[in-house]
């Protein structure tokens, strides 16, 4: 971890700052391996010797045992914030902070305890920009909730869904993702059938699935903190013409989403790949969300893959491929799947099959 | 939910706002019902004619079938915040925002976008004021998740401890929990025994719980958006005279805390009152942490029993009473209950007993 913590004091000088103030608790953990619930950092620029981790009386173990040598630890008395303005000194230095991260009540906090002499900047998604590009560990820990992720729906379809609520899936995935060796989900399972999966976030119902619908399921496991995310839309019986051309029209985007992966395609490019397949099958507005997006510590964040992203994807990303077809009223179908994006092209995590399945 | 709009509408006017715009999402929740992971609310003090929930696509028939009829709903087509400067207008205003949850970027995204005759303000805590004080329907929600959780350590302690490690005790209590009808626990269950149990906020080992040792376990389950919240400390066998005396302690104190309970009494006040006990007993500096905190939507919610606490407790406020005592290196002991403050005392809604139990 130090390595990311020097590559992040040599993207300092970028933004004129003399230390950077991490705040965002997933931000601190990738610096630092603290995974508890009260810590910040406090980083010095390339020449600026100040690494110093702060927490409360509570994780004095837990640091001790998580912290990346690199850094000094602090156990603050009072707010974790109030500390920094000693640490800061009063030297005329210019702090960056985490603006996407910090309210606007402890950024008035923060200026009235700091010297005047310090000058307090905006600091943009510095560590969020280190995060983007995943290291050969990270990727091994996705594919692992992958793995796992994938071996729970394996078994979740040799049970059967018809018959059951949505609800009892939901549970007995997760439960499953849990004694495969999951912390938990990475976000609350989607089960739904037939006009259910017509809606792209909905929630499980106490309500029994029926025979020849098709069921939408988009979950994830979470190990050793990283994330794993997937969609598959599965049968539970014969399907009339429209619906299985709409789930081999949806599968046909997803393919072409894959196809234009790769180091420099920007998040539009593969937006409108996947799209375009879409709109020319006249879906246009059934398809009312972005390709994807970033999978690592958090189950979304940066690049996107949308209509209006201004990412450009880079060897290392690991982001979701997920074009759905939603017929309000009727049903829904999306297929998702979570890849590593290359030099040349994107090597897929998910091993689930993507041809339509039965599973009665 | 309507009245709580009321109740806000008119604080307003003591903050100088003729508008409040809610970006926390648990707050949104407390006014309107929605439940999802996007929206935010418009509100206009008395006399101004405005009550608005903003959303996006996803959530369209969610917030239909949620959210409170005293709501216009709008749905977003970019950012919900990009909404706000049409909803606002270009008349001279005052629009007070949530400080402690914007963020700094948001705060200076929606500052660029509002007309300059629209003035910006801090608007503090005012939907948390209204949260401290539960209306029946909480209380009977967080009772009813109270007595889950409680129903599900009872079959724990049937089950036996010793032999089994901290982290499937752990795993075995949150499936209790959800067998038993919770939507989930409310935060990550602690099991801690023996030494591991002297720090206040342990993580489950995959350590075998031997005989003969205190087992702390904190753990609490969520019900319709509810939290509770409860620690029992359990003997697995026989104990020295040391340690039960410890428990006899901190068990005073917790009766001592308690007692202290009623309708006007300061935060500090009720924290002193288990904490003399706790001191005059030589042990001040093993009770590291504040008695108690409030507890509903969110696991720590205002009002703060502690030293440094600057509230005064209100009938309908529920709280957990929670002193502990922490011997580094040999054994923790914590009891808390989970109560509501009423005129004269408090109704304790904790079930399970808080004499040493010996289960073996």
């Amino acid at each position: 971890m130090s390595a990311r913590v020097d590559r992040l004091a040599a993207r300092l000088p970028e933004i004129g700052a003399d230390l950077l103030l991490v705040t965002s608790l997933v931000n601190v953990r990738y610096l630092t391996g603290y995974t508890g619930s009260n810590g910040l950092v406090l980083i010095g620029r390339e020449g600026v010797d100040r690494r110093t981790f702060v927490t409360d009386f509570r994780y004095v173990e837990q640091s001790a045992a998580e912290v990346d040598d690199a850094f000094d630890r602090t156990i603050a008395v009072r707010e974790l914030i109030d500390t920094v303005p000693e640490l800061v000194g009063d030297r005329p230095v210019t702090l960056a902070f985490e603006d996407a991260h910090m309210s606007v009540r402890t950024h008035e906090h923060l200026r009235q305890l700091l010297a005047p002499q310090v000058t307090l900047v905006s600091g943009g998604d510095q560590v969020e920009a280190l995060r983007v590009v995943k290291e050969p560990d990270e990727i091994r820990a996705i594919a692992e909730a992958t793995k796992l992720a994938d071996a729970a729906l394996r078994r979740i379809m040799e049970q059967g869904l018809a018959g059951r609520t949505e609800i009892e899936v939901a549970t007995a995935l997760e439960r499953q993702m849990i004694d495969l060796g999951a912390d938990g989900p990475s976000f609350p399972s989607i089960v739904a059938a037939g006009p259910a999966g017509a809606l792209p976030h909905a929630h499980p119902r106490d309500v029994t699935i029926g025979p020849g619908e098709l069921v939408v399921i988009d979950w994830g496991a979470e190990l050793d903190g990283y994330c794993s995310d997937c969609t598959r839309t599965l049968a539970t019986g014969e399907l009339d013409d429209e619906t299985m051309e709409t789930y081999d029209l949806v599968h046909r985007a997803q393919l072409a989403g894959l196809e234009a992966l790769h180091d420099g395609v920007s998040g539009r490019d593969a937006d409108a790949a996947a799209r375009g397949v879409i709109d020319d099958a006249g879906h246009a507005e059934h398809f009312g969300h972005g390709l994807g997006h970033g999978v690592g510590l958090e189950i979304h964040e940066a690049p996107r893959l949308s209509k209006r992203s201004d990412s450009v994807l880079a060897a290392g990303n690991v982001v979701t491929v997920e074009p759905g077809v939603y017929l309000p009223g009727r049903f829904g179908v999306r297929i998702e799947d979570l890849v590593v994006v290359t030099e040349s092209g994107c090597n897929i995590l998910t091993g689930v099959p993507k041809e339509l399945v039965t599973v009665g």
